[in-house]
This record gives C-alpha cells, structure tokens and sequence, in this order.
C-alpha cells in the first residue's frame, strides 16, 4: 500500500492511521482455512482496534467478535456482527452491562470469578432469563511475554483456578438463571511460543472432560486470542501449527472451538503516519520532532514497544534519531536511535505494525485531537473516523458551564 | 470535603473525578503571596488538567496560562484567561498552530528549537506581524525524577543549549518578525528538591546578564514549573523557599518572573472514585475490582506512580490487595498490596491526588466513556464535565458509515 501513502498523507492531513482491509482479510482467512473442517468461531478481539468499520469488514467475512465492555458489545451490534457470535469477557462487569448484555441475548457471558458469577445470576433472575456462560480458567501457565500483557498466572486478575471453576460449573448447572456452556482461558497477548498454548489447551480440555464426567456439556472452547505478530524480527505461530495444537488438545471432545484474535488480524494492517515538524540536535544527539505523539500512539511510551520507523520515499544516508512527539514528557517518543536520513520540515514518516492497540488507547492529551483513520480497500480508500475538532473536545465541558451560566 | 463524597458518587456515578475548588484556591493564593511585592505572573500549566472550569476558576483568581497545544490556547482564551497572559510553549509546534498564536496576539510563544525559530519568523513574515517570543534553554541540570518527567539534560528534546540560545537571540533582534521578549527553562516535573532549580535559575540569570551586554533586553524570566507535591511521604518545596531562591539568583534584574505551576496547584485538589463490582481471590493473592480502570487514569500503569487509596467510610481489618481495573491487561492497576477492609459490592474507594494528569491522560481504551467531572466549591457541588456516552464515542465513525452508504 506504499504506493498512496504520500497522496492520503496530503488528502487526509497527519497524524494519520491508515489500515490495509485486504490485509485484514487475508489475516482472517489464513486463520479460518486452519480451522476448516471443525466447528470454529473467530470471535474478533474488538479492543485491538475497534473502528466500526474495521468491525463490520471483518463480520462481512463471517468473524464474530470478542467484547470487553457493554460499548464494545454495541460497537459489534452496529457494525453487523449476529448476537449470536458475540462473547462479552473482562474481570469487571458492571450491573448494567450484564443487564444489557442479557437483553441483547449474546453468545455468552464469560465469567472471571465466582463473586461476578452470583452477580450475573441475581441480575438475570430479575429479567427472568437463563444466562449463557463460560467460565474464564487460570491455567497457571507463563506465556513469556512483557509482564502487562501476561494473563495466564494466578498472580493475575484474570480468571480463576480450576479447583473454583469446577465449583462455579456444579453452582451453574444447579442455578435456574445460568446455564454453563463454555469454558474460557487467555494465557497473554503477543504469544510467540507454541508449547505454552498447547500446554493450556491441554489442561483445559481435561477440566472439560472431568465436567462430562459430571454431566456438565461444554459446546463451546475458547482458546482466547494472543497470537503474536512480528514487529521486528520475532519469529510466530503459524495459523496450521496453531489449530493443530488445538486439534491434538481437544480430539475426542464434541466443542465448537472459539478463538479471539485481535493484535493477528490488524496489527500490521495499520500504519501510523506523522509529518516532520523540525530536526534538532542537542549537543551529540539528534531529534525529529514529528506531529504525532504518545497521546495518539502510547505503545512505546507504555510497553517500551518497538515499532518500525521509515521516512517515506526519502533517501540518503542515515544516522540515528530519537523520533519524538511535540507532548512535553521525555516519554513521548515513537523510537530511539531510529536509523534515518536528513529529514526536512513536512517530510513523511511511517511507524508501522499501528493497526492494533494504536487508535484505540489514544487520549486528549496535551489538548491533542484525536487523529483520523482511513480504510484502504482495493483500490479505494475511504475515511472510516473523521479528525477530532477542538470542540468535539470540550463540548462535554462546555455544555456545562453553559447550563451553570444560567 | 470527604463528608459529602459518598452522596456526591450517588449523585454523578462512578468512576468520577472530584476537584476541591478552594484547595486550588488556597494552593494559587499560597505561590501568590510568595511572589508579593516583585512582578510575576503564574501561568497555569493547562495540560496537568485542562477542564475549562478548572481554567476558569485560576483566571479568575489572576492566573495566566501555559500552553503546549493551539487547542491549550483555545481553552484558555474560552475560559476567560487574558491573552497577555498567555504563553505558547512546546518542542512540536506546527505552523496552523503558530499562526493562531500570532493571530490571537498571544503574551508569547516559547521557541525550543533554531528550527522552530526559522518557521515561527516565516510564518510571522507572511502575516505582516512581529512574533514576541521566548527560548527555552536547557541548563543541563539533573532534577533526579521520573525519566520521562525530567526535562532539563542535553539528552532529552526540550529547550536548546546556552550557546545556540544566544545565537538565536542575536539572530531574533536583527530580524523584522522576532522580538527577543523572554528566556525560559524548565528543568522537569514532580521536583522535590530545590538546589536543582537554584541552579538552573543561577545559569539562566547569567545568560539573561551576557544578553544585555549585547543589548538584548529580557523582559520576561520563565522559571517553567515542576513544582513537587505530596503523594505519600514525599518532602517538598515550600513557597517561599521556591520564590527566594528564584529572587537571589535574578537579583539585580528588572524582569517579570513567569512560573508555570499544573501538578502544584491541582494534584491534591482531585480524588478519583470509584466502586466496588467485585472481591477475588486467586490462591493467597487478593484483588479488589473496580469500575475505574487504566483508561481513566493512566499514572499507575504508565510511570508506576503511587497514589494513597482508600476505602471510603469502611471499616475492619485490613489486608493487601491489589485494586485492579476491567481493562484486559495485567498493567490495568491503581495500587498493589494496598491496604483495605473487607469490602462488598457498591463500596465507594478513593484514589487521592488524582487533580493532575487524570482526566488529561484519560482515553477510550475498551471502548469505555471517558468519567464525567464535578467540582466543589464552599458548600456547592457543580458538574463541570458531562458523562461521555457511547454516541460520543463512535459519532465521528458513524458520520463516515453513513456518508459512505449513501
């Protein structure tokens, strides 16, 4: 897509995130054609990035989606995503997000502890519903990735112990409002080993066994998401290696396999582009000053995350800079010691790999606008969220020193 | 004002940020009275909390404003701040933004870079006008703080080094589009100890002398912010410590003194609250969840930052745990072995020092609503910001979707 780049770059202004949607589509096919022949559901993880209309190109394709919070479970509706092949996960659900949630009659519900369990069933016994639920498993397992986005460990917030998941599974199948149709585990995000999916895979797969024994039928199991993508030059899981690991993990059980990739699908979809404002050079060290910043891109300030930097269609030799935002923290940065030529005052740079968790942890800060986004599909592109505006930004305010005014 | 927080929680909903008006009061009143009797002026640093009531209420009270982005200026302007109170500072200011800052007439903008001069004279040029500005050197002074927050080393991209800010000065006097007005330096963020600041203040005194040896007159002395406050035990600067040490190294020169106090004036003017969902237990390991998360306060998660969190009007016995938020990463977290009773659901935590860099830095991650705002002032509760919904949330989405489908 480096073709157009210059040309959007001019047309829709900087900062700018740009997606790639045949990219996409590739991405969800390769992982669907590895699930062929076996129930499977990908339930796309919409916190990776969660423009509607990234949602809805992926559930033309047939994805469903996996919802961390009631707004996300309505980004999916909007965008055309079935009730049915929509999951709502996370560690803290609100009453009225499970209110909601039962009322628009979604896939399931995933549980992450036995308090939220007793939650949703006084909830869905005041709507006189049975809620459909799986049960998040801690499988005590260490993914080896960066510490914030490590999930499987009990010393994590996420999910629960096998011993309370059997428990919560006997209280489910007892209670009149909930009945227990998946089982759940996440081990992190970013995976780029095999061995501790398959090791997950496998202890959950005999939990699910163990609840046969006991009568308790689990339809649905869901590996969670996490598989990694290259950055740089980290080495990955193929889609084939994937299910076959979970095929070997699971052989023998009648389930429909769930999955939720998120950071797979649309992390090297998307590019982040910011123009050159200035170089500087403070006694050895040499600065390009561009117009995006950490509130618009926060993964190398949060997770000291590498991404690629180019300077597009510009040559010449290059030396190293650190390439910074105008946000006044010294960690507003995109990348340190970043190989690149002389730069000039509205040159193009491209950091890539920005498809996932870019746009969607964006802030206000500094008073910065959030920037825009843009599809590209074939040969068209189209403007898929428009800039913000200063008054988008402060009309919550705004509207309140109005009504005390009066 | 802890009396009327629960009936205030009630009132607004959590998670919701709460500013104690006359604390900023009192906190403007004390750096005031510390400057009694010299020319000064304090500019408000806008990005530590940018809500347009908070501006409005120091503008009333006689502050000016310090910017770091055209939307910053526009804040201020529209919250009655005067425009010759009001400085335009920043490492990454594009031209639109230069050119609003001349037209709207500004106090100043602050240059950090030859670069940034060269663009600010050719944009000053095309618009007939004389731009006043600052340059903001960089003394070299380690103010032994956060890495991020620390401003002042020739590593870091801010402000420019003695020799080339005299350089620049005597390349602004000549030219027709610069008035060399005002020097500035800011060393970082968070300072707790003075003799950094005396320093850098001592450097910068002595360069504003060898300017007017040369017959370049400094009217304006910025000695930036940075000001530390109390987020657990901390020791800080008092006033009037601050303003002598400021005084004995300016001695002898007639000049305003700027200070830009954010953190100093609003850090311990906010709490953030927010309720219980749920208790859990993953083998010995406690976890308080709650329904504020990362999203809304970021310091946590991204500078380990320690901010005092208590339960409010609760009882019993405490233990550890972690009070943890619904967003899916383990970096979701406002304290770790925090202290706390037995709590149940609906229980009210607070989480102090949360004025500054909160609601700034807030985002949508997990497509949640940014919190709504409240401000109390003597005995009256104002909503000073509204709840965000999820229509605020995916408006600028929409408007593409629907434009797209006609």
């Amino acid at each position: 897509m480096s073709m157009d780049i210059k040309e959007i770059a001019e047309q829709y202004g900087t900062p700018l995130y740009v997606y790639d949607f045949d990219y996409i589509e590739e991405r969800y096919n390769s992982l669907k054609d590895a699930f062929a022949g076996k129930k499977s559901l990908i339930n796309y993880a919409v916190k990776a990035n969660s423009n509607l209309s990234v949602i809805a190109h992926l559930a033309k394709l047939g994805a469903g989606a996996d919802c961390v919070s009631i707004g996300e479970v309505k980004r999916a509706l909007s965008a055309g995503v079935s009730k049915y092949q929509i999951i709502f996960s996370g560690v803290g659900k609100r009453d009225d997000e499970i209110k909601a949630a039962l009322e628009y009659d979604i896939l399931l519900i995933n549980l992450e502890s036995e308090a939220e369990m007793k939650r949703v069933e006084m909830v869905a016994k005041a709507l006189g519903k049975e809620a459909r639920i799986s049960i998040r498993v801690n499988p005590n397992i260490d993914p080896q990735t960066h510490p914030y986005i490590s999930t499987g460990l009990h010393e994590n917030k996420f999910g629960v112990e096998i011993e309370m998941a059997k428990r919560m599974y006997i209280y489910a199948k007892k209670s009149e409002f909930l009945n227990p149709v998946g089982i759940h585990f996440h081990i992190g995000s970013q995976l780029t080993k095999l061995e501790p999916i398959a090791e997950a895979c496998g202890i959950v797969a005999d939990l699910v066994r163990s609840l046969k024994a006991i009568d308790i039928d689990i339809k649905f199991f869901d590996v969670g998401g996490g598989i990694g993508v290259v950055y740089d030059d980290e080495k990955t899981i193929s889609p084939q290696a994937y299910t076959d690991a979970i095929f070997q993990a699971t052989k023998g059980l009648d389930v429909t396999i769930l999955c939720e990739p998120g950071r797979y699908m649309v992390a090297n979809a998307g590019v982040f582009l910011t123009k050159v404002l200035y170089e500087k050079v403070n006694e050895d060290k040499r600065f390009v000053i561009v117009d995006g910043a950490m509130n618009d891109l926060i993964r190398p300030s949060l997770y000291n995350a590498y991404h690629r930097i180019e300077a597009v269609a510009k040559e010449g030799e290059k030396t190293p800079a650190d390439v910074v935002g105008p946000v006044c923290e010294s960690g507003d940065f995109f990348g340190k010691n970043v190989p690149l030529p002389a730069l000039e005052h509205n040159d193009l740079i491209a950091v890539h790999s920005a498809g996932a968790y870019g746009f969607t942890m964006s802030s206000n800060y500094n008073t910065r606008p959030k920037p825009a986004e843009v599809a590209i599909q074939g040969d068209k592109v189209k403007l898929i969220r428009k800039r913000e505006t200063y008054e988008d930004q402060v009309r919550l305010e705004l509207e309140c020193m109005e009504e005390s005014a009066k």
